[in-house]
């Protein structure tokens, strides 16, 4: 679709840890690997028609030297003493078309369009794919298509698609088959070789490209390919951008990138992704037609799109010591490993397009962090930090001795894993691994049972891993309303959906007593839940103790994992627990509104009504309860483009940003994020993933 | 020995491509892979007694944000929201006694002494060594003493060592036998576990490493080691610095860092270096007791040690596809690889710490940089750029078409392997490679005669590879008077010596036709050179052609190689070349004045008259001539101050810097570079390396 907006978009390489960001006008563009980032360096994508100016599209980062002139690139290269200049324009706003799919987007100016296609769908377990499939499927590059139009031209036209910092050309190493330019032997570009096309190398790679008598220097830093289409012509030319990190790249577990086992360098994977580059773009078209056939908003297509293509930025496919896949997703801008608090908010995403990286997670993290304290089992927040991991049963977040951020967060991880679990069991079909997990989520269920000291169902029991210190919640940096884990009203439904979730997955296995045990304190938590419901105000307070009485949204979050843990007669008004989700639904018909969890400026959900710091990724999940669970009318939900703006305005410096301020959109943190993949959700047609039928590699 | 003087060292781990980075106060230090650029980043190293001020070494990176206290540092975390503060005060010049040895260098100041130990002397060759000697020679770590006199004090000292951007605590990998830092697995620094020691991680080192309160705090930036010295007592602490970079790290030859071979990963290099560190030591006393009982003067003492640390931060040694040992010396800042005219001038320290880096230099310009062009046999500038190789035959640096910086230097370059061949042949006792080397001698004899076209020894002929330019010299940002290859003085006397180096390379082998045809172009070089010599202005032209009338000090550059390649009588005035030495001497002793080739300002050498840009490493190499083959008196040589003082100040931003302003010592080029290693002349006691009994490993 069609979108208006300058912002930072990060096209991730599924599995890579990297991505290639632009969008943000006069800022840097680039290739990035091992962090998401945008790089400070430029991006040069433009063309010239016979002798008129040069214009590009804006993705060169600008020169603030004061005095400068703004439509002049400046290149200085202090080590061998060269500076050179040379004029150009970029394109401005009103000569843009910008246009977002699910696959990527695209750039439309003058005679050339851009496409970057980044997204794919659907990735196969790598332990049960051949070499051939996954080449297929975890080959670390994207793809650049370029377009330019000269067909109604007098003039030759010159394109040209080049980089800073990146300077060694491609054909030495292909025997002149592929052209482009690599950066070392870590990430570079390249076309199919064609008489049309050329190298370029320069201390200034604009000036270079269009001016014909300048050569291939190979100690200058920026290069590039310069493109010439004759008159009355039009052609398109497919880019590969890849990527390739060799060697063990973790500390803590040796592991290597994943697709170093199926590519022998990155010659090897430009090469394969330019020869199979119909395939891709096959797979691509089926997940656009898959986002543009759903009947929702623009402004839900651009959340969902966008969202992915950060999630994928964040995605690493590790091959460990002993030769098995391990996933991670970074955590943003942050860079935590596996952040367990994150993992069950991807786990939709993840069902809908790999299903067995969730089981890959689930796996590990009983592995790498699971831990026993005084109530029993429990999970770290993280598994390490920047591709260091930690030391079992640690995270490289939680310190002892606090009561805010970095505080422990035992029991709401315990939650995670075991809701986690229960979604994977009921939706994956996999058998032997539920088999295989229900001693653990037995003993899930009687840690989180055992935090709850007087029987109400709600945790009132801190983790002594606190060492006198208080837990606190996934929403860290928000207030004590959702800060704070004990006797809180977010934690309290979470943890019932969580023994909702058990109840049925003990039920379906004929466990009987488990699932009562479950049933029981579900019942309990139902029952405190409503208790403090207040009659009189008609919500209810977001921490059952101090007198607080702040007002929350995501008092409905836990009713989604029942929804899609099989389980979804629990989360109806008509349910067995009917009067407590009625009850839940008046809670938020009453905080659904302007001054309370309505931003009065922005018209966009404000998680809490006594902070302005509001999280995308949950808002996204309470939207869709609210709608398809609660069926509240479009008009109290559908408030999407109050929540687009915020990230292609408030936040455009940092592509998909969870935490803003309510009012303005302004990042607050959470920068560069996976996490609001939860957007995936208005996709589902129902509470099946398999509904979706997503498109497979091959 | 003691030194004055604010500038940077860089401490090469030999063979990593890495250093340690340090000594310019307020500015950046620490360890740097890939590169010799000093890196942004603080080292803070130093300790408080009781509640005293926190008194560091100089190697704090200053705040240069207007207003903020110049004894604060502020750690500013953007991504976690972090602020903090700490107080603390450098040293000052007047509290601090630096000093330097062929080893490394040590700071005192206060009750603190800091040594670092990064240079061992020889490396024994890895194709005739066990792995257990390798282990010792080809480890990647360097290493750090600190020590804490704590024995007048009445109250607890804490000592400190840590850095930014560090901050995985190594004691998690290594079950707490060594406590340390690491960044990622590539890089890092440890010390062996004792209760005295403690590893500290924060948003801000210096104020955790002095506030006891505070905890390792996994996702802080800033790590280290810290240190309690209690009342009565003094402690040295042996910290190991190492770093480990994994997998194929170079493009167009496929290979790895050698060191990846013999060791695991980081952890591996900095637990066998802890084991083995009283082996390095050592091997330190002897390189250091060489340098001290050599009856030189201090200046040459600091230039020889200096220029070694730095030339061990540009050796990088690989290994192969093949599994050979491949050894590159980058260029400095430059980055090229092997740049042959740096080879010839690093010959001298190679030949008498490892030959067989030069035989392996040898044997694989042979098979990566010989071209044959119109006039036969020639060789390409370097090996590419970066870790990244050019094509067979083709130097990163050189491009067709030019009369200036970056043209052809085929006769230089083809010069360059001919005289190092002919210094390993002779020095090396390796019987087996002269005899191979032998018909590509002749070749090369051939080639360099074919480049005079009329017969009067000197070259004449530009390599067609300039189509239509002019070659250069290795002097490519002087004037013409050394930068032109035609008809040039420098590169006349340059093949006279390698002349004169063939005819007693063949003859020594009974080859009486090569060596004649090789006298007798000698002789017309001699011939044509003395010619040259004006008898009433008392100096040779620095080029042949055009009415130059520069004077050149690099005229007599060329009988460095007869000197120490076995025929040593050739460049005596009693020789047979009797009449062209005494040419020279009269020549140089000419230009040795001030104002012609003494700079006015500074009083030391100016290499060319009509340039103010000199070059270090080839002032050594003259200085040499002149004194100990030319018998010029000390006074008339010894400018060694002037030069010392070039690079303590005027180029103090750039370790051992290779261009500089004669006047000022300002570098102009040629930054943190390996070539000054010619001053290990000075350390010669005649013209045989062998002499000089370098002490070995084990």
């Amino acid at each position: 679709m069609h979108i208006e907006g300058d912002f930072y978009s990060l096209h991730g390489i599924w599995g890579a840890y990297a991505c290639l960001a632009l969008g943000r006008s006069d800022r840097g563009a680039g290739l990035v690997i091992g962090d998401v980032q945008p790089p400070d360096s430029s991006l040069f994508v433009g063309y010239r028609v016979g002798n008129d100016e040069v214009k590009l599209l804006p993705f060169v980062r600008k020169n603030v030297k004061k005095g400068l002139d703004e439509s002049s690139y400046v290149s200085e290269n202090k080590v061998f003493n060269v500076v050179s200049k040379s004029a150009w324009e970029c394109f401005g706003p009103g000569e843009i078309e910008r246009s977002i799919s699910y696959s990527g987007e695209s750039w439309e100016a003058g005679r050339m369009r851009c496409s970057v296609t980044s997204f794919f769908g659907a990735v196969p377990d790598p332990s049960a794919a051949d070499a051939h499939v996954l080449r297929d499927a975890i080959c670390p590059a994207i793809f650049v298509r370029l377009r330019f139009d000269n067909e109604a031209g007098a003039e030759t036209l010159t394109g040209f698609f080049g980089a800073n910092d990146i300077s060694r050309a491609l054909s030495d190493a292909t025997e002149g088959r592929a052209l482009g330019m690599a950066r070392g032997n870590r990430l570079g570009f390249a076309v199919r070789a064609d008489e049309s096309v050329e190298e370029v190398m320069d201390w200034n790679a604009v000036e270079a490209a269009f001016n014909g008598t300048r050569r291939l220097r190979r100690l200058a830093s920026d290069g590039g390919l310069r493109f010439t289409v004759e008159p009355g012509k039009s052609r398109e030319y497919v880019i590969a951008l890849a990527v390739y990190d060799d060697g063990v790249v973790t500390a803590g577990h040796s592991a290597r990138r994943y697709y170093t086992s199926l590519f022998k360098d990155l010659e090897d994977v430009l090469d394969y992704a330019l020869e199979h580059s119909r395939n891709f773009f096959e797979r691509a078209e089926r997940v656009d037609a898959l986002l543009e056939e759903t009947p929702i908003d623009d402004e839900r297509k651009f959340l969902i799109a966008h969202a992915a293509h950060s999630y994928c930025a964040s995605t690493e496919l590790l091959l460990n010591d002993r030769g098995e896949p391990l996933f991670v997703v970074n955590e943003g801008e942050y860079r935590m490993m596996n952040t367990l608090d994150l993992t069950v908010d991807h786990s939709f995403h993840e069902l809908c397009f790999s299903p067995w990286t969730l089981k890959n997670e689930l796996d590990f993290f009983v592995a790498q962090s699971m831990y026993a304290d005084s109530s029993g089992v429990a999970f770290a927040h993280d598994q390490g930090i920047a591709d260091c991991f930690t030391t079992q049963g640690n995270s490289a977040y939680e310190l002892p001795g606090l009561v805010d951020c970095f505080s422990f967060m035992s029991y709401e991880e315990t939650l995670n894993w075991t809701l986690s679990a229960c979604l994977y069991a009921h939706n994956a079909g996999d058998a032997k691994w539920s088999n295989a997990n229900r001693e653990l989520l037995a003993r899930c269920l009687d840690s989180i049972l055992a935090r709850d000291r007087n029987g109400d169902g709600v945790m009132d029991v801190d983790s002594d891993r606190c060492a006198g210190g208080a837990e606190i919640t996934t929403y860290d940096s928000l207030d004590v309303s959702l800060g704070q884990a004990r006797n809180n009203l977010y934690l309290a439904v979470k943890a019932w959906g969580a023994l909702v979730c058990l109840e049925s997955f003990f039920a379906g296995r004929g466990e009987q007593g488990a699932a009562d045990r479950a049933s029981a304190s579900a019942r309990a938590i139902a029952e405190t839940v409503s208790s403090n419901f207040s009659e009189t105000k008609k919500f209810i307070p977001a921490v059952f103790e101090g007198g607080n009485q702040s007002r929350i949204i995501p008092a409905i979050e836990g009713l989604i994992y029942p929804f899609f843990a099989g389980a979804d007669d629990k989360v109806s008004g008509a349910g067995p627990y009917g009067g407590f989700i009625e009850t839940l639904r008046a809670h938020l018909d009453t905080v659904l509104e302007k001054g309370i969890c309505i931003d009065p400026v922005s018209g966009g959900w404000k998680l809490s009504s006594t902070s302005r710091n509001t999280w995308m990724s949950k808002i996204f999940i309470n939207q869709f309860i609210a709608e398809r669970i609660l069926s509240f009318p479009n008009e109290r939900v559908r408030q999407d483009a109050a929540h687009a703006k915020w990230l292609k305005e408030g936040s455009a410096d940092f592509a998909a940003t969870d935490q803003v301020d309510s009012a303005t959109g302004k990042d607050l943190g959470s920068r560069l994020y996976p996490r609001l993949v939860t957007s995936v959700l208005w996709l589902l047609p129902n509470h099946r993933f398999e509904c979706l039928k997503m498109p497979q590699s091959h």
